[in-house]
């Protein structure tokens, strides 16, 4: 007995000794009344102070493990210990199907596993190499010091205040009049979406979206029970001639629509086709969710107002994004500017589901945008990215024989090969040479897309990326005759 | 022009005239292809260095708001500008049952308001006073240099690594067989309770608590479209007889109980009832939701096991709980353990809503809990609270004619008057003499309770306890003849 006790170096010995205990009682090694050493021996036995074992004693009999006799030393108390009993549920059986059905579509469960030392073209994530880690730190301790007592209690469901003003004059600089807005802050896009659609009186059942689309939108609109039409894309934005005649033909509820840095496409939807598409859907009194995916990550060229900003005073754009794609995605904070009375429900609606938003991670993240550091940091990503994605367009031209390549910058390109080449299989090919890319039928929203592939590389090296392509283009013409 | 540029002190002057200068652009107060003054103008006109001009017109420049032509000077480009166009959509119309049900059963929103000055008894949140903000410091700096890059980047939906390891440690040492469990990060308790009851086949649509329960599971179970019995409350947990009865005649999905510091009535289940309720579940092969709240708050007495560790390796408990309540509210980290089998499909549900919860906030919590504050931080917090509840007991006593009062402990009492007392007519009065407390009637699954009121003493000073409870003494006395 306490032979097995080991210490780590980097923890109170106390707190190990306490845990320790803890578990040789509800494991049943120690059992009810047995008695425990003295803190002298005990001490000795591990080699710790005694004044360690006293504390981990007093604390364990505070907390009702363990109780002392006076001149006879500590003894352990009852407490409820593993049983055998084996009363089982199945619990498959009692998962709606709802919930089979985000199991299936879950692509981080069921999706191509890759290995280290792999190509991996599958991530659009922010390459962790560019963190700003030290004015992250700056920001969190310059607010802790601010109002730590306040950034650690509850907060309000709307969000962390200096931020929502923060976001509010930030949109009005993107030209969004936001005199009817408001903004709710959510858990990331993902739940800004989630609680939209949950919101939504679902009169007929039917969402338009471009083809293919953000494959996490995808999977809650089938979640939420949605009809999908998609509208195939342009060069410059979707086809607006498809827009109008399925407008006309068919009752929907709403559009979700990813006008900059379109994902899985790439492609920026141009300011004359923005124009177009706000008439259109004025024309037909519909909403529009528009995601402002890595908006700010525009290399060039001229200022594009998102359709918030078209809408004027209008109230149907529900504009939904977050930085936590180009900046810090393990911080979840996400923002929808919409109408002031969407709002208002929207807000309750999230109240019941998370309370709040961390007010943490709002905290940090206003205290980094207010001093400039995303600013800075921004200027720093665009280079890198920008240099990233020159590298591989031109590398695509030069290896991959493609029908179609679209990405005006961002973080991704997107390739259609020719029709009779299933993207599947090419993966497998590529898998076997440390190659890998997100097949692109995940994206559509019918069964078209199988000879599409989606190219993310904000994380890899310049060097993988020019050899990743290589290695694409080399298996695509040794086995599919590109 | 330029006249009402305002610097403040604190953020970086280039960003200040950049943004200053977008908003002119985009409110249209600066017209398409005017001319710009020069940098040299700019910065004399407005006291502040050329070289903050330059930056600032580079940037503006680089994201397409102004564009310069050599030799001439810097002009504005085309930019989206507040449109007057009006075509609004009525929201309230678009929005559905559940949303605006969730609106109505809001407290936030709805419930009474009080202001500054006012004495509170509202609060169940910890003393912010309390707050171990300097070791929190510790734990973030610590943690994030040793992975700061993996911190600020995408998790898993599963949870923090380090974190769930802990956790299911922890849950280890409270006695619960964890060979066939597993953890599931949620943001807070709330979001756990609704990822469960989103994924729940609802065959009965039926559910039993303890009556009163907490709120936000009411809400919960409501926004569901749950039928929800409730088992009064005997002073060592729910009557168990009453629950016996209510499990012989009806069928439900399953049952949600709060056996430590329950909410709002602050009784304890003693050990001989958690038994007897593990054993009625198992016959009727019901799953339990074990709220474990505020459990870590114990002040003394004997170690209680969570109905999770009477299961032993039996699956029907589905445990969620957080440190937030007591340690940090604000961030957002709470936890189901349950069967392996239902957190696998509980993953994905938590996928596809919130992709994951907060890594920055699951690695500073599981630093903080690794270094051993918690428990500092713990014991600190029983004491004040103990004290602060045993002052509230001793003037309740004093100065509340009350039919019953109960609460072993934890941050609330729960008081029933005399049945003919409104609790809400009381409230006004004492508003009115700067006291606010919680109407008990909401907590209720029918319509009783209204003689019932909770009093959180949490976040009070000691003088603020006793003013508080003489004043709702007095006004009883002289109101309701008490």
């Amino acid at each position: 007995m306490f032979n097995d006790f080991k210490l780590t170096e980097d923890r109170p010995v106390y707190i190990q000794l306490k845990e320790y205990l803890k578990r040789m009682i509800t494991n049943g090694h120690l059992l009810e009344q047995q008695k425990l050493p003295s803190t002298r021996e005990l001490s000795s036995l591990l080699s710790i102070s005694r004044n360690t074992v006293l504390t981990a004693y007093a604390d364990l009999e505070q907390e009702g493990f363990i109780y002392a006799v006076k001149g006879k030393g500590n003894f352990v108390s009852h407490v409820e210990t593993f049983k055998s009993q084996s009363f089982q549920l199945n619990w498959t059986e009692k998962i709606n199907e709802q919930t089979l059905l985000a199991d299936y579509l879950d692509l981080m469960k069921h999706g191509v596993r890759w290995n280290k030392g792999m190509i991996s073209f599958n991530s659009i994530a922010p390459d962790e190499k560019l963190f700003d880690v030290e004015n992250f730190k700056r920001a969190f301790l310059n607010r802790m010091s601010i109002e730590g007592d306040i950034v650690l209690n509850y907060g309000y469901a709307k969000g962390y205040k200096p931020l929502t003003e923060y976001l509010l004059n930030y949109m009005e600089t993107k030209g969004v009049d936001t005199r009817n807005k408001d903004i709710l802050i959510t858990n990331g896009f993902t739940e800004g979406l989630d609680i939209f659609l949950s919101s939504l009186n679902k009169k007929n059942g039917r969402v338009l979206c471009e083809n293919p689309t953000h494959y996490s939108a995808l999977k809650l609109f089938r979640l939420h029970g949605f009809e999908i039409d998609g509208i195939e894309m342009d060069d410059d934005g979707l086809n607006v001639c498809k827009l109008e005649t399925l407008l006309s033909k068919k009752e929907y509820d709403f559009a979700y629509l990813i006008p900059s840095y379109h994902n899985p496409t790439g492609i920026v939807t141009s300011s004359e086709k923005r124009k177009e598409i706000m008439d259109l859907f004025s024309r037909y009194k519909l909403p529009i969710v528009e995601d402002g995916f890595n908006e700010e990550l525009r290399y060039s060229g001229s200022h594009l107002a998102p359709l918030a900003a078209f809408a004027g005073l209008g109230n149907n754009v529900i504009y939904i994004s977050s930085f936590s794609k180009i900046l810090f995605p393990g911080i979840r904070v996400g923002w929808i500017l919409a109408d002031k009375e969407l709002i208002y429900y929207l807000e309750s609606m999230k109240r019941a589901r998370t309370i709040h938003t961390s007010t943490l991670d709002q905290a940090v993240l206003y205290q980094y945008l207010y001093d400039g550091y995303f600013e800075k940091y921004i200027k720093k990503a665009k280079s890198v990215y920008k240099k990233k994605y020159e590298l591989a367009v031109h590398y695509c031209k030069q290896y991959i024989p493609f029908k179609r390549i679209t990405g005006d910058g961002g973080l991704h390109l997107f390739i259609e090969l020719e029709n009779n080449i299933d993207s599947r299989k090419l993966l497998e090919k590529c898998y076997q040479k440390g190659v890998v890319f997100s097949p692109g039928d995940v994206y559509y929203t019918d069964s078209s897309g199988k000879h599409t592939l989606r190219l993310g590389f904000s994380r890899l090296q310049e060097r993988e990326i020019i050899q990743g392509i290589k290695i694409i283009g080399e298996t695509l013409k040794n086995n599919f005759g590109g």
